[in-house]
């Protein structure tokens, strides 16, 4: 459990995501001290560089879709959360390389519910392994950080600013699932 | 909000962890997938090094008080949690230098409810400017991540594990509370 001075390259970190999750989220919204927490099944699925949703998204914010190193799609269906109303939704981040610089870099998306529709941001690896994602808008601020507690714990904080300060905290608590068995 | 090369020491840290909190806190455990949340008083004090507190735990690991950086003293209170039972507690964490090193070295605790009574491990200091407390007894496991959104506004998530695996994550959002008017 200690920190080692090996480094996770974003290639590694993105497949490690990838596969069916059960998630939990608790969210706080800071000004009226509210709680709220919520349930939902998380696909998330590996994209090639060369994929064109990718290509695409690349094209819209005039970068080369060479530099891109693919991305990340994210589907979500909150019906396992009996008795709420059922949300479903996806969204795509995709990573481009900073140069030779494997530990940082650009990142696009196109739909982040609730906070923002589309907008681009950066990346960094740290050396603890996690993965911190900012995106900044007229609007907002949002910070994301992943990491994985096992290679079947995924774990994730976000804060959201805007201009009056930060808003909302949001932990997330995310259980990867057996993969369906073959009949 | 990007990160920077400019390091926080832990000393720095120490100083702005004090003072009263209003503590969230979300766990679940992972087993039976139970959620359960709550609120708290969080008092932190720093305590300095020539504490008799810290010299006595010093010397109950062996440790010459003197490489001791300081520590924090916690209490906390549950009444603001009303309709549940209410909850006191204080314990010590003692911060011990690892020579020229000023990002990590060993780390001394005496009460953690529910997880160790009295325990060591190491602490480090990311370049993200968060602190990551790391204790492992012979029965479990307990990585914490503390780090600071803004000056008011404090973030923990905790692992524990035990020899079956990871059993519990805990995610902590903790207000700042405005220092009692004078009078």
């Amino acid at each position: 459990m200690t920190e080692t001075a090996t480094q996770m390259d974003i290639k590694t970190f993105l497949n490690l995501c990838s596969g069916n999750w059960f998630s939990q989220r608790t969210n706080y919204s800071l000004g009226g001290e509210k709680t709220e927490s919520g349930k939902a099944d998380l696909n998330i699925a590996t994209i090639p560089p060369e994929d064109s949703k990718i290509t695409q998204l690349c094209q819209q914010y005039r970068i080369d879709p060479k530099q891109s190193l693919g991305g990340l799609s994210y589907s979500w269906d909150t019906s396992v959360d009996w008795g709420k109303p059922k949300q479903q939704g996806s969204s795509l981040i995709v990573f481009v390389s900073d140069g030779d610089d494997t530990t940082t870099g650009k990142l696009l998306t196109n739909v982040t519910p609730k906070a923002v529709a589309k907008a681009s941001g950066i990346y960094v690896i740290g050396q603890d392994e996690a993965l911190t994602l900012t995106i900044e808008t007229e609007e907002i601020g949002v910070e994301e950080r992943i990491w994985f507690a096992s290679n079947n714990l995924r774990l994730r904080t976000t804060v959201i600013k805007n201009s009056t300060g930060i808003t909302n905290t949001s932990f997330y608590s995310e259980i990867r699932k057996a993969p369906p068995k073959e009949g």
